[in-house]
């Protein structure tokens, strides 16, 4: 048992995404990315069974999957997709995301 | 692919606690409880393999553990604990948690 503080993990990268691995289990992998405003986490998929989920804990940005399809979301959405579904995400603000991988990658 | 609002399920039970099923598939399980303050999630525990999360994602409480543990929380704090291990929330305030599964119960 571990108790996780997001705030710890609050930096930003100016030249677009920082990543902190949050927690990394055989059940799951918990991952906490900081987004500049105005960058984008590009559209991609991994060829293996599994879902995820990102929630949106901070800023404002969209979601993005195949052909071009853009998802608006603000603090508190979250979205849901298989790995082997093309997801990204589009920051607006500076923004901040919660992804958990199961099984993990 | 589905976009979820937490918004949506805004809702507080008077009696102590609201949960909704955000999410559920064979990879994980993906509940909103919203516990009103003064009200606590009973310390608890099933006895399978797998791990859980516990996200704050609105209002002030404790993780309660084993033994009357208890460990302060704030929005943005997230929990992860073996399903196995005894857990629970104690409600401080209005608040609300995301709590991810892993396998599904």
């Amino acid at each position: 048992m571990k108790k996780i503080d997001l705030e710890e993990s609050r930096e930003f990268n100016p030249l677009g995404m920082k990543s902190i691995v949050l927690h990394d289990s055989e059940h799951f992998k918990i991952l906490n990315f900081n987004i500049k405003g105005g960058h984008i986490f590009p559209v991609h998929s991994h060829d293996r069974d599994g879902q995820l989920s990102i929630l949106v804990s901070d800023g404002e940005c969209a979601f993005l999957a195949d052909e071009g399809a853009t998802i608006p979301a603000k603090i508190g959405d979250m979205l849901v997709a298989d790995i082997r579904e093309p997801h990204g995400v589009r920051a607006d603000t500076d923004m901040r995301i919660v992804v958990t991988i199961a099984p993990p990658i």
